[in-house]
């Protein structure tokens, strides 16, 4: 079967998924008999364009230059592509403004208007117009699947399809990795928040303003997904009560560790809040990890909780969630 | 959507499986306009039998003396059944024997050769004859699944479904709750394997006969069930190396401890082996779990390791991934 799609936004996550593609055509060919053909590679500029699919390994091998290539079509957008190029899915993968959730939403709410499935790895659109969206999606009996924007390669999203026979009542999780290792560093090393901030940052963990990282705006975005995918919730980011870690002292975390506690950056499904906060956890609690790891913990009415845990960023990981969610739209597609 | 199931085993799953159907059957008929009908519930000397349903809540109230009801039928065999009650899904819970997978592995299989999907939440069947059972379905058009059959409410085998787009290389995993009960009460209290053996039965956790526990034969049979299904391999019980834990002292284990290591029970996929083996873990691995917990890291290709836990064992455990996999069975059928 063919498959058409095309991708938005050629950044850190674009060019792994057009590497993943690359690698894996063969296997997606034998195992699924699924053929993917990319047949736009949408920038704010303009877009790489062939209806026959468009070469990966030319457009890889071009880095940063791909705009060179013959087929490149200065000021195309989106929208003209959609209908012109009989696109099955389209993948949202563009940089987002956290607050207005653009240029994503409109990307996405655009797809769906235009009878085209969606995939998008944006978080935004999600926490501030999920609810529009899903209905949306629904109404145009498509389908929108954003797996990659929780936890990146953790299934925080999919799972909810092997808990159905279940029901979660509870979530606690750690969704944002920049916090967890600025705290991790502060009770292994003693060392203050800003030395740890500013170490993240020479490691290239925490970005050059990390204020959406460590006041805890990342890890809400996250939250309101996961408590609207898995309890049915219609939250926006507005609805979750948020404290950051930058007021943490090494005392605080030293007094903690007295009496046996560790201090994590913790979101929460709880009753029916929202909340991002501090809080102290037991040493041997599941939701002690270390460095940029993520977790959640979700507290099951008829079994008690499960947890699951990975890596929750990264340009592979983010693709390998985003192929996940483009074949089970063809599986469901069918 | 009615959809009629038999229940064969009327035990601790069977029953636990009967009281969720009870307790869920109103949110299962509004979100998935399901109704759910029990039309059969067979025991090895007779079977209560309902067309129109089984009224679940007068079988709860009468406990073990259900074979009182009228409807009670002695000497009906789950054959005669499939036949004339029209049945959409069978699901297997029957006490197993362990070498011969037996009489779980005939229902099974007269099940499928009757047009009847299953669900079963008995290992045996399937690390002795997988491949068979597998073909049977495949060729018959019918589905069938087995997600409480491994680690219980963990979903085990239903998180393929979630990393269709990456790919597992490797599996580390704690299948057996009974021998982390047992070594982790070792590394806490510095007690030998007899005792913390003796204590682990008196409160209920292992058996009378723990042998399949402690020999390491219950956690072989999920680790092959684990590789064929997330690793696409064909293997049955006798391909596994096994070595138990009865001969672990509490010396060995202060001598790991020693050097910051810890002595866990794992179930491994590796390469082409599949082994299961006290091995050495580092002391912050999420592999170093405490209790009877299960747990599994699943490393994958693309995007590093993938750890879940929960609880591995338990009847509202079972019965909520029995339940999981009703429902996901009826969807796939639409």
């Amino acid at each position: 079967m063919d498959i058409k799609i095309c991708l938005i936004g050629k950044g850190n996550v674009g060019t792994s998924l057009i590497e993943l593609l690359k690698e894996k055509s063969e296997i997606l060919n034998e195992k699924f008999n699924l053929n993917i053909k990319m047949v736009a590679i949408v920038e704010y500029d303009g877009a790489l364009i062939n209806e026959d699919g468009i070469n990966l390994e030319e457009v890889l091998s071009k880095g940063e230059r791909f705009r060179e290539l013959p087929y490149w079509k200065v000021d195309s957008k989106p929208t003209d592509l959609y209908k012109k190029l009989d696109i099955n899915i389209c993948v949202e993968a563009t940089p987002t403004n956290p607050n207005t959730g653009e240029p994503a939403l409109s990307h996405i709410m655009e797809a769906l208007n235009n009878g085209i499935n969606v995939v998008s790895s944006n978080k935004g659109p999600f926490y501030l117009k999920y609810q529009q969206i899903e209905d949306l999606a629904k109404n145009n009996n498509l389908i929108v699947k954003y797996e990659a924007s929780v936890a990146s390669v953790v299934p925080a999203l999919s799972i909810a399809d092997c808990l159905i026979g279940n029901q979660i009542t509870r979530i606690k999780a750690i969704l944002n990795g920049t916090c967890n290792y600025i705290l991790s560093r502060m009770a292994a090393e003693g060392i203050t928040f800003s030395k740890a901030l500013k170490e993240a940052q020479e490691l290239g963990i925490a970005e050059t303003d990390p204020t959406l990282d460590i006041e805890g705006f990342d890890a809400a975005g996250k939250l309101v997904i996961l408590a609207n995918k898995l309890l049915g919730w219609r939250k926006t980011i507005k609805d979750v009560k948020i404290k950051g870690i930058s007021k943490i002292t090494p005392q605080t975390i030293e007094l903690a560790k007295s009496d046996g506690l560790i201090i994590k950056h913790l979101a929460i499904v709880d009753e029916d809040e929202l909340i991002v906060e501090p809080r102290l956890i037991e040493r041997d609690s599941p939701l002690n990890i270390s460095g940029t790891l993520n977790v959640m913990e979700l507290q099951t009415k008829y079994a008690g909780p499960i947890v699951l845990m990975g890596r929750g960023a990264g340009g592979p990981e983010a693709a390998s969630a985003i192929l996940n969610d483009l074949i089970n739209i063809v599986k469901k597609r069918g």
